[in-house]
């Protein structure tokens, strides 16, 4: 079925502003598939499409949800990706980089000329045997979002609050770390927010939960407008960020795959932001 | 050294109210320790001194500190220990009872004649081989401290939310699962509150961290006082009293056993209080 990083996260985005996405799909993806994205307004410009099959993954997760194993991997199209933005992507204000091979993410980002806020995902792969070059890549970026192993693999600390200090002397000024159900935690130079994991009574399908995380946290900000700064940045606007990357992540996992997004309103996005204010107040 | 629950809980506890104990030691207890206690207003009238060896345990943590092996378990004198309450303790409005077999449990709970807030605390080993006896036991609490494996095992449910339901159903109207590092959440039966874990630089020994939570949490509610029926229990103050069982346990860990309580101030504590407010105020 419909998957991928770049899905999650547009479609996720695409509840609080207009995504505009880059990547590349084989000759077999379907068509409803594009109409649903098309049908969130999610400009399809920068989806290349070529000949072959496109990225496929599968895996299967424990009985509580929180491991999963990976079954099959088979990159396919995706293995000579080269991403090309499209002349009228470069300008806009706000980039969230997927999880590709850093220095391709270093090329996309030197093909923007007016950036605000720029920043992106990476994994373990990267972390292990591409270091160099992921840190020359993040080193330009304004945040790094990532989950607490890797935080820990990239950083070589084992503490979570000593982690995040070195990777802010890394590059970004803004840190989310992804603790899956436990929640989140954004961490800057002066202080750092704690964000909870949502309490859903049936996680029915884990897959994506971190992207649209992701896609919340920078769909809401680009709703919002950030100074491109960093000292101008509220900081206020990134723990709403946060929550509301929490939000869509919770929704994520509420149906099997993409499911949840193709009747999600933005009434239940914002009931859900009030929830986790009425379950965290004190 | 100096430890064991009753240590951890009263030390706690006596930074909000005077604790009363009940607990059993050995003719090797040292008088040091004695003088710890009571120097923290500890009553102590409930301490009895047998001959013998007190309790002992030893164990070793993972380098992230969040697991353990346990070592040694000496019972020593422990293990005939039938707790009698002085007649002075048993017109107290607050009783937590610390992990021992249920059915002495039962009986602590039955001297008592004018509670108004009364639990404790359970563990893996009386869940699977006394679980009648334990059901039949906190059938009478207010409230039950577990943590996120124990109720799981308790409920047979392997997700949080319904796991909560499930043992609000047994009988106690407030329950607070403890998640480790990741903090801890209240539940009740109109809603939850979530609290994160306190973000430590260095966790030095987390021994008593949770036994620690139990005394911040009991002890800051009698500070307040409580009206003994459920409908009356101002839920606003189950959150601070969840966020200074917090409080407790982070303190816990920055110094080795009960060290940090030696020197630990009102102050600090509510330094770190406000600290929680800061780190999750959005």
């Amino acid at each position: 079925m419909l998957g991928g990083a770049c899905t999650y996260i547009s479609l996720a985005a695409s509840f609080f502003t207009k995504p505009h996405i880059v990547g590349v799909v084989g000759d077999d993806f379907a068509q409803e598939d594009v109409d649903l994205l098309s049908s969130r307004g999610i400009d399809l410009e920068g989806l290349e499409r070529v000949p072959g099959k496109t990225f496929f993954w599968a895996g299967v997760y424990s009985h509580d949800m929180n491991e999963r194993e990976t079954l099959t991997t088979e990159l396919n199209v995706f293995a000579d990706f080269k991403p090309k933005l499209p002349e009228s992507y470069r300008t806009k204000p706000y980039l969230l980089l997927g999880n590709i091979q850093p220095s391709l993410q270093k090329d996309v980002r030197a093909q923007m000329t007016g950036l605000h806020f720029a920043g992106g995902d990476t994994m373990n792969y990267w972390i292990s045997d591409y270091r160099n070059e992921l840190l020359a890549t993040i080193a330009e970026w304004d945040f790094l979002l990532i989950n607490d192993s890797e935080a820990k693999m990239l950083s070589g600390e084992s503490n979570l609050r000593r982690a995040a200090a070195k990777i802010l002397d890394m590059g970004p000024h803004t840190l989310v770390i992804k603790r899956g159900e436990f929640g989140a935690v954004l961490f800057r130079r002066k202080g750092h927010f704690m964000a909870p994991g949502y309490l859903l009574a049936e996680v029915f399908d884990p897959t994506g939960a971190g992207d649209c995380f992701a896609g919340g946290f920078i769909g809401y900000l680009a709703s919002r407008g950030l100074e491109p700064q960093d000292e101008k940045i509220d900081p206020a606007e990134l723990r709403r960020a946060v929550i509301y990357g929490s939000v869509m992540g919770s929704f994520c996992c509420e149906k099997f795959g993409v499911d949840r997004f193709r009747t999600l309103t933005r009434a239940e996005i914002d009931d859900r932001y009030n929830e986790f204010k009425t379950c965290t107040d004190f």
